[in-house]
């Protein structure tokens, strides 16, 4: 997984909420669409910036906890939801091209979402260049690559993107990848977009990791979705829970403990005690595969209809099944 | 998975181990052959079985930690091993015939252990029955079946086994399985071989679940292999970790009563906390689908030593590849 | 691929046909619902089971040449069509459980059709049996198994259904199967569905090989859908053209000959010369994978459909994606 | 299939060793390595380009086809061969860093031959830079990728090898592909290396989709090894056969005429009648996933042992299996 450690920014922001009321710099604006939750934050300072810990730039959180993402009329809107929000941040013009770039591992199934979502994609670039006479209008130039990972390509994934960008020139980058959660509710049920790209670490970071504006030289936007969580977080949820078990009751010292723990601290804590033989572990829904394969055709749909226009659902079903 | 409650022996008697003494009624015979460690445990009284969880009958663990299990010479020492133990519990004669079981479901791959090994097998039955005349002598009749899971086939495992064990009327049965493990150091290093089949539940049981020679009619080998941690382990091994870290060291209150958790009551606690949707979640090795493929590797080649005479190692490398 | 050497019913009439005026003793029926063709043969007399190489009873073949089987109405429509047939040679009745087996070997992909609809299938027998309250009305008992072939099994597919079968006790078995047909257009436009089971061989044959009535002494019906051509058909259809091309003009002779070729005796001749290595090859699709994929989710959808009253498109289609 | 058109050079050459006695301009040495034979034709004058229909280089042709290349010492021994005749082509230095390509479609089995090696490599280019203390003397830096095929990605291979390359600055290329062959014996038994890259049609053709020391501006050795065969090949093979069964013999005019043929000029013929339909088949082994399977295996470790110094054979096998 490249980015384990990459939280949502919906959840740094509920976190960040708990501790100040409002941070300045930061707009938050929510929306719903029936079952589904949008929220759009906007980081816009650089006060904000470190607050927060994310670059400035915008990020919407698609949240849809009880709809049926495998087939139906929710799953219809869902998609369409994922596009339309796709759209307010994707800076192109009509005849634009676009490169969509599906990170991470195709065969750790909880890392192969950006592979798995690159499958589904309309992809059509050689379609304008040698047939152009025989597709239709609305149809934009999308190519797409799924470059592997470091440790199989022994190149890291920004240098293999750059190489393809300075050689393709395309008018924005689109990047889709797993994202691990806090909690264990997100998975599956949580779509990130964001305009700033991906970059490893805050701000300074190692240039041939990110793949961003500053580095690709075009508007570079990330579609996240959280497949796994991290085992100091079902650490943390499940310590919390225990505090109410009879057995913590029981033994007074150890209940008053576990109480009186700051989340926060606690997290921390658990992250810090976790041993090394740890980081090789995962922790995901035993259905992952069944998961990643519904979520990543969601995302190619949403991605497909914010591309091309004059383009019915059903036209784009077809690629995605 | 279908018996991710299933212990391994082994760690039972651990645990035991640290209350009591010696149990009676418990034999335990250790051997090392280089970097293998063989414990062979016989629970040999009612008592003993009480005491332990498990039914009379003998239980042998082989530990690998150390090994390259994916070539080489230790590769195929660990093959020999798994079969010489497995031979020690198999009550067959020459010319018997073998029915291998696979459980589990080959679309989760950490549950998909059993089919894996069933597609390596070298399965015999077939050519002895239609040309007898081009089979060596020492092969023995074998035959080889993944029933699927009770989700996907509407059938206990233990009714189609069943279906076909009357039909086919094997001398004896071979059920390989997934198995959850206490200890992360577990995950592929372990291979435990009983002669006492599986049985959901702790003697009692859904009778159509049990795969036992009461159930089947004839011996019934059980051969697991651990793949996946339980998540309440994961937060007890953490838990204790995190007595020692500079954040708990910071709290005595908290230091102390980490410091004073009883490891049985404390997973016993975790257990009984563990949120209901956390069951539907699973810890295991970021490269699950490489040490599945790698160890039913092994576990084949175990048997296919084990069941057939005069064939060289280099014979049934050509099957498990 | 176990029966490689099945002819569709419809393919050996059409070849009947160009021979013969009318066989007596064989019906057929043929209907249009728009784009999808349906003929219903019926086999008879004893005389036109000889003729035709096929037991008496009811074969429906289905037909869908020039629709979308990916998505959208006609998709649909085309899964309704396959249920409704269905139904007409399923004598169940309202409380009848049902088995389905899925036959072929799911690791070579245009065998794997009978595997690949069973992992869609909605299973149902377990839930009556432990959950029956949570069930709706109309779901009727079905459980499903995909028994491997003898290859892999030692087993003949046989002796496994049987085994469980008896076990079971289901009121009806409904089996599916890849085909291999003798014309190219078929590969995936076509299903057929048969009530005399599977039968190697004209009525004779081997009594474990056999999937039918008389030996699992319930009602049998066969789905199957061609997903394989012969290497005689596709060396016959060349050659057919071959007649006209500008080499053999120039080259009276050849022209002569292969214009004069009698089709069914040329097939003959191209099958006896056909080279026993040949016997290893087979010809699909290039995109054999996802024609499968497809097809085996229309055949899901349609049993599904035929097999639960009550239920919606949308209900069955969150079991075949 | 990207270059289902490429013939083997051997093939080729075979081909115009029938018409011509020896043709000028191309060397041709032989070597037996036991049950391997070893081709090295050299193609060395224009003129002799335009006879072979080959770019001026090296072409060498490794013949396997009567040994186990599953396991054992013939195995090893192939892998030994492949990585001594790699060597003489790879105009490379002790600290040269070598990128390795793997074309062809992941999804399409018998094209999946470039990926299949690439999973199995030994990629060392991000090693040697983040941690080079903990790296062998001797191992050099490699790096890998499987850039996927026009239709999924929208660019065309060339343009994405080239975006990395410039990138990158390897200091030879390596290019694996699946090739298709004009006989059935070929599949699997033959691997193909030459020094000329990959140009598809005679030295004109669309720079854009070539892979060679013109385009790419370093060394680039192509390795292919046949996993389909043509359908006009299918057909001719079984032509040839048909000639003497006995029903062409009761015609004497057809057998007469087939026997007349010229093979040449009647492959060409066929291949003009193929029906546009059969483009999209292809005739490949059953067995095809386990013979990519293994050969991508050989492949895989004779790359790898040709590229890195100091190595065992055990050291590389863990990397393959």
């Amino acid at each position: 997984m490249q980015n384990v450690r990459t939280d949502l920014a919906i959840e740094l922001h509920e976190m960040l909420m708990e501790a100040a009321t409002e941070l300045s710099g930061v707009t938050v604006r929510q929306e719903d669409k029936e079952n589904i939750h949008i929220s759009r934050i906007g980081i816009e300072s650089l006060k904000a910036q470190v607050q927060m810990g994310k670059p400035i730039g915008n990020y919407i959180t698609i949240e849809f906890p009880h709809i049926n993402i495998a087939e139906g009329e929710d799953y219809e809107k869902l998609c369409r939801v994922i596009a339309d929000e796709l759209k307010r941040l994707l800076p192109i013009k009509e005849k634009s091209n676009v490169l969509v770039v599906g990170l991470g591992n195709r065969s750790i199934t909880p890392d192969a979402l950006g592979p798995e979502v690159i499958a589904r994609l309309m992809v059509t670039r050689h379609l304008l260049e040698y047939i152009p006479d025989q597709i239709d209008e609305g149809i934009r130039p999308v190519c797409a690559i799924s470059p592997g990972v470091l440790g199989t390509t022994g190149m890291e994934t920004g240098e293999i993107v750059k190489g393809v960008t300075d050689k393709i020139k395309p008018d924005a980058v689109i990047v889709i990848d797993a994202l691990a959660a806090r909690s264990m509710d997100r998975i599956s049920t949580t779509v990130q977009i964001c305009d700033t790209g991906i970059s490893p670490g805050a701000g300074v970071g190692n240039k041939r990791k990110a793949l961003d504006k500053s580095t690709l030289g075009v508007p570079v936007i990330a579609i996240g979705v959280p497949t796994v969580i991290d085992a100091a977080t079902i650490t943390a949820d499940t310590l919390k829970l225990a505090a109410d078990t009879e057995k913590a009751k029981e033994n007074s010292k150890l209940y008053e403990s576990l109480s009186s723990l700051d989340p926060e601290e606690q997290y921390a804590m658990l992250k810090e005690a976790l041993p090394e033989t740890l980081a090789g572990f995962m922790v995901t829904p035993k259905e992952v595969d069944l998961l990643v394969e519904r979520v990543s055709k969601v995302v190619a749909n949403g991605i497909n209809l914010a591309l091309h226009k004059n383009i019915t659902f059903e036209d784009i079903e077809a690629y995605v099944s």
